[in-house]
């Protein structure tokens, strides 16, 4: 063995033990998949990966992504033993490691750089955050589709600013899972040829042997996709790793997977078993572990002298003329392509261009009633005229969503426009979801649409979205009952809870068309909040109240949208979108009975939440407790804002096929019906 | 064309123009898939489907599923045509037809039988509800596995109880989305012979063709999941899908996927485009598609003489002599197999078994603290070994939920032994949950389980569940903050606001290993209610308190677990879950500072919701407004037991890696901090 053979092979042994180590000092995590990956992992860092350890957010990297992320150690390690510089919070390097061995030795502990999953913001290096299954896989397809969106948009001439790969490791799992199934599929559809997983066939699962639930002819399944596939049937011999690569590398026309048959936890004494999936080992198998690489079995987190400098040496000397290459290269195409420069800036800054709400539309009283689903369509065309990474589409619903980006210059995101506007998901929901993740961490600004109903299909990527703080843009339209013949598989009920439950997610479900607007303009100024905007199928009238008042109300969350006349309150009506007309239409029936109403509009709980509570009693004060909230949609949390003394007209049952007026009717959203509600708790709340 | 060869055609094209008639008066629904497939439903109905008209609840039936539901003018057209019979509410026929004319013509009307999407229970024939693309192709999986389980349990030496074949029409939509591919690749594992979907390749999608979105080898991804498939080029070629039919008849080793080419909207202006997939066509395309058919183009609604009949009768004639055949095998088999035959009667009639409580497990207060996930799978292996049907697994996490079903003759299901208890989905959620309600509504009891957390993945078919009124149940374990160093991608916090906002599903969150015990038989005995168990995966004590009052209280869906003593509480504490336990510390602590604390143990919101007012007025009275609530999850929905002066200690962000105890400092869920937020509310609270 030569010096650098015998150090390649330290170094993969070094990844494998600080795993072991790790997970044995936590007493917790996942050894068994680093212990097999490891010199897979390895030859593609040091022999491929155009990655500068030095400066890892340098914007052309390739970008590593640990879909099976329980297997958290191995990037730790890989990050600590290349020696990857941490980017601070503001931006900029703070002269530490990503990952120092204090931190692997703090493994899994609160606060630490390596939390059980690799999070994202939380460690640099980690591109995105992973662990639920399949997610990495989708967002994957989302870096791969950004990566040629920015080649197409931004590459001039010979000035290839942007050709990044994306290479992905994923597991079983991964496999299996229905999201990274869709993402494949159309992986394969737009050729995405920078596109690599690297599939670790280890056979073993957690309830056993994938012969159990899993017997499928992978490689097959993918060819149906579109897809080059390459068998590597030894995880172990890295330089057949290193032909696969290479023959991904010379692919030009589609995404490569290569199986990887690999032994979980090589080297140990059950490996190859569903034993080495999860859990420490404990210390007579490490030692017994530990032997069987020739290590010293009673070093922990031990790093051989020479192993690190040799790993960073590797990546450092092959990339650094790479980036110095393309640092010259930026300049020189700065000076001649002023316009893209300053394109190119505010994507990678993540601010808004100037003047983008120059030329939104404005909605007049004298428009017909429209949906709000036309009207937040026009506003994303608009928007999207200014802020050109605005980029993304429905899953095959964009004539029913009004997503589709059809200014001209806009074009089709497909495999032979890959700097297009309007991507096709597809009936792939999930995916959708999972791909524009990808695109948010690569600096693009993603929106998705489809049905309201269909947010079920899509909420573990809603989750991470608002888990890694990327303001990926959720749209949704179709957003209750007043869907109609659809009936209850197609009308929500309780999505719009279940996504108000979201920690760090706006839910927006504007009242009408100038509502909509200033939900969009709230939605893409976030940099850290993913937003879910919600839009109606049927048309609304388009309220003078909203014209004068959502500029200011909509950002707030809540507002005062028509008050009392006469003195203070007797009642508050507040209600979300469909139902704010309604409620308007209520207040001047009411008006006629001598009940003085006030209307607040809520578009959007969670930036109410965050108003002081000058603001809040301002909107809904404490001395007035007649209150009655309508939403045609699950009543839960409404009883924050209505309190003890108040009602809801709220659905505690699903739907029904009809045309929307029946069905509004069937469950009483009526003007009368309001009315009579209002009315029963006014005179309740009268002295006896 | 002889006069069979006639009526057949006439029939075939009264079914596309019903559906066009339909569409066009209701001014809404889709036209063009009914017109594209009714030559294979018809062929597959007259002359394969084992399925009487006049007895649709036959057990041995064949099912069809029309997973692309948006078709579903295809399936009323079929049942109204076929002459199937209703069957009552009450489970006995009513002499009425399933589907009349009047019926059709009242298609997608409020309370119609013939709403927008086929809705199970509602309309004689619809054998699960569709609509939500890749849940009926999910169910078919759960049927085909339900009768397979069926034959293995019931049939006996030539008796063949069960042999049916569950028959799919799906579109483009169910192969893209992901919870089909799961459920394919399931079904090629087990070995599904009995399963067959019939594939629309109509090439057009909402967007336009599928060839924006789509352009994978479907059948060679079928391949790769280990499916036979065969390949229909023309639809209108009636002998060439009998063909196919046959083919699939003949297979006993895998399920089959027959791609069948065909025209949507076939015969009109706009055939094979994007705008005959939904909407009406329009007067004047109306009459022209007629004219196309050699229809009267000004009849409405038209049922020709003789088509009825001959549809009727092809298929009457046809199984009738196999009703028969099998009411005397059944009266024979009951005889030679008493044993069996209750078993089966207790399958039918959907009831428990006798003495299905009797050997649950009872837990002491000398037993050490218990994880309420190995309570509860104590409790779900005691109720198995009571009640055959229940039936159910795992996504791959068995070991960690605790859900094996591990006495002696319960087994695996699997290929080789389709009659075993404990399934292994697979890394599935998605497809597990569509699989469970195909179980469910073929009789069986299943149940489901994966982490809380990824509860997110499988949604759709919870929803559906709910929405079917079928009583699946869904284990969760891994239950909150207290899941530890897995972090926040495995932490749920949003999780169970989600899921209580579904309208009729029951989610428990039990507090001990009692409460788990009481959770379960509340859940076994729904029977048109789903339920999410929640299960911890930390030791939580056993509590005495629950000891006592938990077989009452559970039920009810909230108790008070522990009562102010010495007069009426200055405070109520309320929880679920190992927030519990927490809360009767606290209650100690408390006492000694004087606060004279109620605590309030809430495991089933919806239970609680059900009771009459003066139960729930005992357990939170209204004068007492000092209340603290404690969930580790989203505060959503407290609001509405805590009232305006208490307060929730809840989780307002995702989680974090650590170990638990760490953890859950780290978020204030702590007897300390508990006393000292209920110390806050009490001070506030005295008078000034």
């Amino acid at each position: 063995m030569s010096a650098d053979e015998t150090l390649s092979s330290k170094t993969i042994d070094t990844i494998r033990t600080l795993a072991i180590d790790a997970v044995e000092k936590a007493n917790s995590g996942h050894p068994g998949a680093p212990m097999a990956l490891a010199p897979a992992a390895y030859t593609l860092w040091s022999r491929f990966l155009r990655y500068d350890p030095d400066r890892p957010d340098w914007p052309n990297r390739d970008r590593f992504v640990l879909s099976n992320g329980h297997a958290s150690m191995l990037l730790y390690a890989l990050l600590h033993l290349s020696g990857v510089k941490e980017i601070g919070k503001d931006g900029r390097p703070t002269g530490k490691p990503a990952v120092s061995l204090d931190d692997i030795k703090n493994f899994r502990q609160l606060d630490s750089k390596t939390p059980g999953h690799p999070e994202y913001r939380h460690t640099t290096g980690v591109e995105t955050t992973t662990g639920p299954l399949g997610q990495g896989c989708g967002n994957s397809v989302g870096m791969a589709i950004a990566a040629k969106w920015k080649a197409a948009r931004f590459n001039r001439g010979s000035d290839t600013l942007f050709d990044s790969d994306v290479y992905v490791f994923c597991s079983d799992g991964d496999m299996m899972e229905g999201v990274a199934s869709e993402a494949a599929s159309l992986a394969g559809h737009l050729k995405l040829s920078n596109l690599c997983w690297i599939y670790d066939n280890n056979s073993v699962t957690i309830e056993g042997h994938t012969p159990l639930a899993f017997s499928e002819d992978v490689a097959e399944r993918f060819r149906g996709y579109g897809w080059n596939t390459l068998h590597v049937a030894d995880a172990e011999d890295c330089e057949a790793i290193a032909h696969a690569i290479e023959t991904f590398q010379t692919s030009d026309d589609a995404p490569t997977l290569i199986l990887l048959d690999s032994v979980i936890g090589f080297g140990a004494p059950d490996a190859g078993t569903s034993k080495l999936h999860s859990d420490a080992m404990g210390e007579e198998a490490v030692r017994a572990t530990k032997r069987a690489y020739g290590w010293p079995e009673d070093a922990q987190f031990l790093v051989p002298d020479g192993v690190a400098d040799h790993f960073h040496r590797t990546m450092a000397e092959r990339v650094k003329p790479l980036t110095e290459r393309w640092d010259s290269m930026l300049a020189d195409w700065r000076t001649a392509n002023p316009d893209l420069a300053s394109a190119y800036d505010a994507m990678e800054s993540g601010a808004l261009p100037d003047g983008w709400e120059s030329d939104l539309p404005s909605f007049t009283d004298s428009d017909d009633p429209v949906a709000t689903r036309n009207a937040g369509g026009e506003v994303l065309v608009a928007l999207a005229q200014k802020i050109p990474t605005l980029v993304g589409g429905a899953a095959d619903l964009a004539p029913s969503t009004k997503t589709k980006l059809d200014f001209p210059g806009a074009g089709a995101l497909e495999a032979d426009s890959p700097g297009g506007r309007t991507m096709h998901f597809g009936i792939r929901e999930h995916a959708m979801g999972a791909i524009a993740n990808g695109m948010a961490v690569s600096g693009l600004r993603p929106f998705t649409a489809t049905f309201l109903v269909f947010s079920d299909y899509m909420r573990p990527p809603m989750r991470l979205a608002a888990l890694m703080e990327v303001p990926t843009l959720f749209i949704f339209t179709h957003d209750s009952i007043g869907v109609g013949e659809d009936g209850p598989t197609h009308q929500p009920v309780e999505q719009i809870a279940g996504l108000r439950a979201i920690p760090n997610m706006h839910v927006f479900r504007p009242a009408d068309a100038h509502e909509s607007r200033e939900a969009w303009k709230v939605a893409v100024q976030q940099s850290r909040t993913p937003s879910t905007l919600i839009f109606s199928r049927q048309k609304l009238p388009i309220l003078d109240e909203a014209r004068d008042h959502a500029g200011e109300g909509v950002a707030k969350g809540a507002y005062i949208l028509a008050d009392a006349e006469g003195g203070d309150p007797d009642l508050i009506l507040m209600a979300t979108g469909s139902e704010v007309s309604l409620c308007l239409d209520a207040r001047v029936e009411l008006a006629k009975r001598g009940v003085k109403t006030r209307v607040v509009s809520m578009p959007c709980w969670s930036l109410f939440e965050q108003q002081d509570a000058a603001y809040r009693e301002k909107v809904l004060p404490r001395t007035v407790t007649t209150r009655l909230a309508v939403e045609a949609a699950s009543p839960l949390g409404w009883d924050r804002y209505t309190g003890p003394d108040g009602d809801i007209l709220a659905m505690h049952g699903f739907g029904a096929s009809g045309p929307a007026p029946d069905v509004q009717e069937k469950f009483g959203f009526t003007v009368d019906h309001v009315c009579k509600l209002a009315s029963a708790l006014v005179r309740q709340a009268e002295p006896a």
